[in-house]
């Protein structure tokens, strides 16, 4: 159970209303998940936390379903449980096939393995690939 | 400097010389980086991790530039210098503009961030999101 | 459950006993908690992770409360299950109100997320800031 | 060096000027450090940084001084170095000693070690520290 | 419960059957653990994770416990729950005694501690530990 | 450089120095390495520190370079460069060989995969493998 009670939309302050209403019209529905009432018992952190989960998400110059991919490929590296289920739930609903989702697992765990033996044997980085563009 | 000496092609035995051929086939380069020279000093470990890094990269259901965006959030995740270098740079040959690393910097932060808000308050799953799909 | 059984006060041997009634003198409780009764499955490390905790734990140039929310931070980055129930509850036997987690909670997140964009585009260090002091 | 160039003042525009300003304002003085001036290649990311980062650190509940051990804790832990340096400078500046800074890092590294033994053993949480307060 | 579903024998297509008999096989036992009933939802990447794991665990320069206590290492300090159980199992079937686990534990629990002590204080390498044997 | 100055033996307060003789006796070196110098910074850390890792890391029912195998495997997958390069000397004074560290390296890099794997399948724990054993 949660180090804190989720908080109730019927007994929210204002402030964290305006919250949730935002996120059940961005998302179109009217289910607010337990990630932000839970950070409700501190209306700065959710207020924050919810324009930078909006503005950072939105699709832009990537679409929104690479961006959940690369949600997803933190919160695997970190074994973030909450994060995987919702946000595989989330890739979902905007395109991710389970085949995608698979190859995503692969690359994934090969990066996990690879880093380790960059870092591991203390691999020079090449010169070609050293300083900005 | 790495705790091995890179292996050159001209030292390097058949098996060795084998997977550098197969690298610059596949990568339609004469370049082979420092990470499979060093890694030729243990030619399993070569042979494995190249077959493993050459079909978990290839296009698929996913394209191979979104790979490399998973693959990068990962690498920055674990700060694993080598492979931010040589994967930012691969991802850039691959179509990823200066806009596109933004967006995936600011996803991988996010979710750095959300990871330690969920694990640090213990929430709960939502039931609507545990179990297969 | 744990991989070990934990070992109670009436089957411990001496040593273990010992340290038991060091941690129930100290904490001013008769509760020792499961983390020591597992530990006591090898009475070295119990001894040798007791006498650190006690000693690295305790008021000195930073109050106890401090230590544990440093403590704290450190656990919900590594997402300690136990560490973050058990140290949440010590941070507010030592004074630590809702408002001050909530804000520790948001600090912890945030330098997650800014440890990644300064990993990610691997920002030099500004001369001013290296070096011994 | 980094991957992507600096932002210099001079040559920003206004919205990434507005955040330099506010900076320089904020903190009491006309340097901007190399982390901004890398964000600044992706304003908008800047300027929710910025803001998160100056609402989050500034005392509150808990003092300046105490966010910034919390956010040495997470950025030791993650081994960022950048952000060592630098937050090992801004607690400096808030009043941190060369004492504070050893027993930070002495809880730093216990609890590091710590939670490995509880996840390592898969220690049960006690019925007494589960569930909201 | 986990994201997709585990493919049993009977369900399984031939190239997944024969990764099952294979495992069987080399681990002289009918029982076929879940991680490889729910890799087998991408067969492509069961058969490489099989083929690594073989070739890796097998005993060679080194004995195959110690390799086992080098994979706990690993998965102890990235918390894998179900990776520190299975291959608990697997030690214990090697040779390994409480006596080794608890010893082994210490040590992994130490070089965390270590870990960040090197990495916070940012300790230079001394000249004699630098570059290839 | 690191954060604090090393602490020289000509320097050192009599506590400090008997850590310094202590390591040079156990090790049969008159070398002592930076990071006791640093941690000499702060004389309870550099003791209790040193205590642990003299008792921790000594033969017993593991042998000495299996420990320094595991040390190893712990700072690979949390990328301490400094401790990776004195724990592959010291591995190897204590006997590892290059084929040794090659197949460790194999093991560290498929365990960090492999654990994400579990991870982010949210793979089940086997019955069998739960419990005290």
């Amino acid at each position: 159970m949660a180090l804190v009670k989720p908080v109730e939309y019927e007994d929210a302050p204002p402030a964290v209303r305006a919250v949730y209403d935002d996120i059940r019209a961005t998302r179109n529905t009217d289910y607010v998940n337990n990630f932000w009432k839970i950070l409700a018992n501190d209306p700065a952190t959710l207020a924050r936390t919810w324009q930078e989960t909006k503005s950072a998400m939105a699709a832009g110059a990537l679409d929104a379903m690479t961006k959940e991919l690369i949600y997803l490929a933190v919160s695997v590296t970190n074994n973030c449980e909450y994060c995987i289920h919702t946000h595989h739930a989330a890739a979902k609903a905007k395109g991710m096939t389970p085949s995608m989702f698979a190859e995503a697992m692969a690359v994934i765990a090969l990066a996990n393995a690879n880093n380790r033996l960059a870092n591991g044997y203390r691999i020079d980085v090449d010169d070609r690939y050293r300083g900005p563009a």
